[in-house]
């Protein structure tokens, strides 16, 4: 038998940390038996938790942590300060080769930067973006990077380029899926010094397919399957998206309840409503990946559930099992 | 009897042009009879047009042009070679002082280029930037620069909040408007380079109503009247807005025809989704204006029709009787 996939867990981090993150990982061993996920977090909490299921015991294991990196902490500073955190130690373990990847749905700050600084990038790979994969009218697009590396230069932003279309094609499994360039304008001649300096190494590429530039107004069409940005315009795209699809739809449910004429049409048209939102929640394709590093690190969203964190720890199995990290070294890696 | 205020329109400009142009034009002289409005185009085109309408023919001058910019020409070329252009007669008008603002609808970049080059800037205004009026949840907001100078600097942003704050007190109508720094975090710390260098010295300023960062998910819900940020952030979330607002708007209505039960449902909310869609729509509001120059240069969409012309001209009118570019020669102008 091959060896297990080993995932370490931030089981403290997280709006319903410990109970949803326990449940989840229980959830995910039984989808799963090739892996050992590895609750990160305070012992005792886990295992009242664990108490409530019934599982495979040498799928989990318990890694006993004292203290907690809340949100509300600069992340350098708690990533200095605490040493017996749930996510450094979790970090620590990839780092050491204990484990596989890492999860967790806590500090995005801090799981930026203790990723980037604790677990390590590939050797050859400068900055490590974050991708997340977005819902658009054909299905997915990733968006890459989507928070990770300010002030990002040309260069990374090429690796940003070929690491996104290896995860979009090996993970996602959109095969040979096309990469755009966001910019402000349609023609190469366009956008700013970055973007300018990006398209004509983005052209050059023969491992990517690269289709040219993508204007904003196109990106939920899903006109491209990967989105590339460096990070500020990149967290304004998602940031703004959730922002104003919560406005509008808050604002089009208000309508509906103006009047006893349109609430009885609201109610007729609800479940088409609910479907057609549906169609806009991408929490199926799991966390978003901080790539580039020795082995994975998988942010979460903050309100994760049980459900989130099963999905997040199978796209870890996937992407382990898909040899990402092997692609990346054989395209990008310094030999 | 005061002077009249002289206003330039680009009769040719604009996916509806003349026609719609000059239907706007006769109008808004219906309007306001302090102004003259000066048909920039073909004459015989023009004419036949106007033979339509009856009006106070001393406001409506016209200038004959043989040439016309269109979107698909490159602007600084454009600019360069079409001298009998309408845009840039009409917009030469400007510098000579033989008009006091011009609108049109035709190549962005070519307004906005042109505006910069032609119609020259104020003294001491460093760059003109592109704002435009954009609805929120509760009202309107002004996005400065949704546009007009890629790779902006930091002294570039701070003039900018200073016009965005004079124009949306002034024009719109917002007393002491709260200006906002666009960024991917709340705290002052957050950043790339350029917002972490503007943030203190809009901090200093007594002459705007600074209230700190805003993040991209809370703009449309209008929590701030002048959002800033540097012109490929602002043209990222002017469209994607409009993008991202069509695509989920075309879902929902596709969801209502899915099926008898939901079309009848859709029926009956039809009227208030429309009223709700209302809510978002800011073309009341006029075109985009270009600050800074000596005159006003407003940006039409190149799909307005007679209602928006109207609306543009009267935004010129208020802009004019306002003072506003006497404004920012007070707080931004060199002596």
């Amino acid at each position: 038998m091959s060896k297990k996939i080993r995932i370490a867990v931030d089981a403290m981090g997280g709006d319903y940390a410990p109970t949803e993150v326990v449940h989840g990982a229980v959830d995910a061993i039984k989808e799963h038996d090739n892996i050992t996920v590895i609750l990160v977090g305070d012992r005792d909490a886990i295992k009242k938790e664990l108490a409530q299921y019934e599982y495979h015991q040498e799928q989990i294991e318990i890694v006993h942590t004292t203290e907690v990196i809340t949100c509300e902490e600069a992340p350098v500073e708690a990533i200095r300060k605490k040493k017996d955190s749930s996510l450094i130690v979790a970090l620590k373990m990839v780092k050491k080769g204990e484990a596989d990847a890492v999860i967790s749905a806590g500090s995005t700050g801090a799981v930026l930067v203790g990723g980037q600084v604790i677990a390590g990038k590939i050797r050859g790979i400068k900055r490590a973006p974050l991708a997340t994969v977005i819902p658009t009218m054909k299905g997915v697009s990733l968006l890459i990077d989507c928070g990770a590396n300010v002030d990002a230069r040309a260069d990374h932003l090429v690796q940003f380029a070929q690491m996104g279309s290896i995860y979009m094609e090996s993970v996602i499994g959109i095969k040979n899926p096309k990469v755009s360039l966001v910019n402000i304008g349609a023609e190469e001649a366009k956008g700013n010094a970055l973007v300018k300096e990006v398209y004509p190494k983005l052209k050059e590429l023969d491992t990517i397919n690269f289709t040219g530039n993508i204007e904003p107004r196109d990106i939920f069409a899903g006109e491209t399957n990967v989105v590339l940005c460096e990070a500020f315009v990149g967290n304004v795209i998602l940031k703004l998206a959730e922002g104003l699809s919560g406005t509008l739809i808050g604002a089009i449910k208000d309508g509906m309840m103006s009047s006893t004429r349109t609430k009885i049409g609201g109610l007729l048209v609800k479940p088409a409503l609910k479907d057609t939102l549906k169609m806009f929640d991408a929490s199926e394709y799991g966390g978003a990946p901080l790539l580039g590093l020795n082995g994975l690190v998988v942010k979460m969203h903050g309100n994760s559930k049980a459900k989130e964190v099963r999905i997040a720890i199978g796209q870890c199995v996937t992407f382990m099992e898909q040899g990402i990290n092997d692609k990346i070294r054989d395209q990008l890696g310094r030999k």
